[in-house]
């Protein structure tokens, strides 16, 4: 058994999970794998923590001196939030030689190019599986397991909160406000959700996805991001009636044009596999030349599940493997141009619901202007008046360029054809 | 770029997906991390294949010793069938200092002991990503991205030919054996299906993921094997109105006494995750301690998939990274006594359908021997006499141990109660 002294730079929820993980099912590491891993030193915003966990005998400061000194220390599990100060720790540590294992997927996204550079210089690994969809290993699944099969498209859930606000919304009929309020309660949402409902989470997921599926250098720029925070109970039961749910998915799709990149609530017809990746889940499908289609499902945040991929991580790199993979793979420090595709040429299956005055001419109107667009249309119903002379027609389009469908939808609602804004939606 | 001459042995389906995929998609690899893969030398016992594929500049002869004395080959692809004489390659290949890849299942699970202690010897590698569901990382997951998680259990699909002639039973109402035509016209099937339909197969794998979840020594023996060969419409439709699937599960479950391994046909309530796996996909549902409920879904055969795998492996020993792996885990040479679990200590809840004379006092006297044995009854079901005066008795039992069962059901076929050996499954 080889003992391995850690730094832990973040005692919150996740540093939690690391300790309690350790001392709890410590011994399944060391059966397996004859490694008896240690968190030695703690570095904390706020060392009264250990009022309420201990620390393992653990030395715990506020210094990040107290890690990057110590000599004995390789590697460092960084668990700072945010993305300016929390790439400054990191920068830190790797300028003291200290492999780093985080699972900030903000910081990574934002700042990957300089941290990912920084690190090969210095020649040490920044290891991330803990920063995309918790348990599941997909970083490692996209990297490894796919190397030799070339990934077309990946769609995913990659933000437990959201998910679990569009299951309750569903199947519990709840309002948007009242799931949320549920998921702060359950602690599956944070005190200020904003960057997981507007889909800010799940885009920085999706750019190291994204990254690594495609070698490419991704930013936040090149992603189009749509949250959930305007999904109302009249959308959810409108896909209901098209066998479909609501999810907010992130889209990779390489097409001869370019890449497509988006995170958007989504249609996701009933027998689609993410369809039935529900609550707090997170589900990945990947679309792959040789391998075909794979699903990996799983718990994609909270304490112990992240804490598992952070010590797989660990693991990997205490063994020396994960720095085979860093100096290896060319997606840490890539700077190959990359072709993205405008979203005028995203070519998908749409859904718009219009919300017309009860006259005559409106539906004869809203389908000249589509067929006008080059917009062919699958599907549409028209719903019974409600008692303002409002009502309510549905189309869903064959897959078609977003640019047509677009401009489409913005001459029908100029020509006044429409009382209020037109609700869209992407279909998977 | 780094060049890696490569040996193959075994040129079939697989093999011809290996050359396929490195001649339409190597550049995928190359991009990704800088390995040029090139299949140098191939041995095979029909060298008549190279009429009907390229052999991409390959030599191509008869002899092993083309690829064993060739010093320029580091890595061997190793896609022999069957068990003694694949093992008796795969010793030679060690012997000679060639790190392994292999897709051969049977080989691992019968000789694992001899060839992992071999290989561990000679300080070379023996990969077999590919032997377990195809292209599925599956291996990686649970050796690396669970490695902090302790499993409690695993349930899984692991043989797409039973699963695609349990799906076309299902959904098509195809018999037994116009499904098994079937799956033999598409491919799915071999000529010779004995060992994909009774369950042997499915063992082989299991026996490979048991022994890298707990790190034990598994061996056939220590798993209680049925096949899919009895099952009939009858039972696809009593699964049907109980709201289930059945699918051939593997299953191995870490209880405090001991360790259950079992290749069963299941009943799969429709909640289920796997109960979603239908044709000829594999998939792989662990529960595990910290990262809770974990599920993988894909391709489990065929040319390109399997390939997909074998590459993946290659990439893994040609960095150097699987030669890591192999000198820490313990499960390659772990001599851990196991404590298996009896049949008749196994807590499950079963099915049994009895075929009864249409007599009174029949229900009476099974729910008596029933009580008697300590069976629990969750639900009873009678079904109206046939016109040769035989009824059906479907119960479905709460959680119990199996011993009760079994010896509850001997009990009621001796007493004559019933007309036919009764139908039992397992329920997941």
């Amino acid at each position: 058994v080889q003992r391995c002294a850690l730094g832990l730079i973040g005692w919150g929820t996740v540093g939690g999970g690391v300790l309690d993980l350790l001392a709890r099912d410590g011994a399944v590491i060391r059966q397996r794998c004859g490694l008896d891993l240690a968190v030695t030193r703690i570095v904390t915003r706020d060392p009264g923590r250990a009022r309420t966990q201990s620390a393992a005998g653990a030395t715990v400061g506020t210094d990040l001196r107290l890690i990057l000194d110590d000599p004995a220390i390789g590697t460092v599990i960084h668990l700072v939030g945010g993305t300016d100060v929390a790439r400054d720790i990191c920068l830190a540590c790797i300028a003291a030689g200290k492999h780093v294992v985080t699972a900030n997927k903000a910081m990574l996204a934002v700042h990957g190019d300089a941290i990912f550079a920084a690190a090969a210089a210095k020649g040490v690994g920044i290891a991330f599986e803990a920063a995309v969809a918790g348990a599941i290993p997909v970083i490692a699944a996209v990297r490894d397991g796919l190397v030799a099969s070339r990934i077309t498209g990946i769609s995913a859930i990659l933000n437990g909160t959201c998910n679990y606000i569009l299951t309750r919304m569903e199947v519990d009929e709840l309002s948007y406000t009242d799931a949320l309020a549920e998921a702060q309660r359950l602690g599956y949402a944070e005190a200020d959700p904003t960057i997981d409902v507007d889909g800010t989470d799940t885009a920085h997921k999706l750019a190291l996805l994204a990254r690594i599926a495609f070698t490419a250098r991704i930013t936040m720029a090149d992603i189009r991001i749509e949250g959930i925070q305007n999904i109302s109970f009249q959308d959810i039961e409108s896909a209901r009636t098209m066998g479909a749910r609501i999810k907010l998915i992130a889209a990779a799709r390489q097409r001869p044009e370019g890449l497509e990149l988006r995170v958007a609530p989504t249609l996701v017809p009933y027998e689609h596999p993410l369809a039935d990746v529900s609550r707090n889940f997170n589900g990945i499908h990947i679309d792959s030349v040789a391998a075909g289609a794979t699903l990996l499902v799983g718990q994609g945040a909270g304490a112990l599940p992240t804490a598992s991929a952070v010590l797989a991580d660990v693991v990997d790199v205490v063994t020396g493997r994960y720095q085979l993979t860093s100096s290896r793979f060319n997606f840490f420090t890539t700077t190959a141009p990359l072709r993205l595709l405008p979203e005028t040429e995203e070519v998908t299956s749409s859904y718009a619901r219009f919300q017309v005055p009860d006259k005559p001419g409106i539906l004869a109107g809203i389908t000249n202007l589509l067929s006008q667009h080059g917009v062919s249309v699958q599907s549409i119903h028209q719903g019974q008046p409600d008692d303002r002379q409002c009502a309510t027609i549905e189309v869903v389009t064959h897959p078609l360029p977003g640019g047509s469908f677009l401009t489409a939808i913005e001459a029908i609602d100029r020509q006044g054809l429409t009382i209020k804004p037109t609700v869209t939606l992407r279909r998977l």
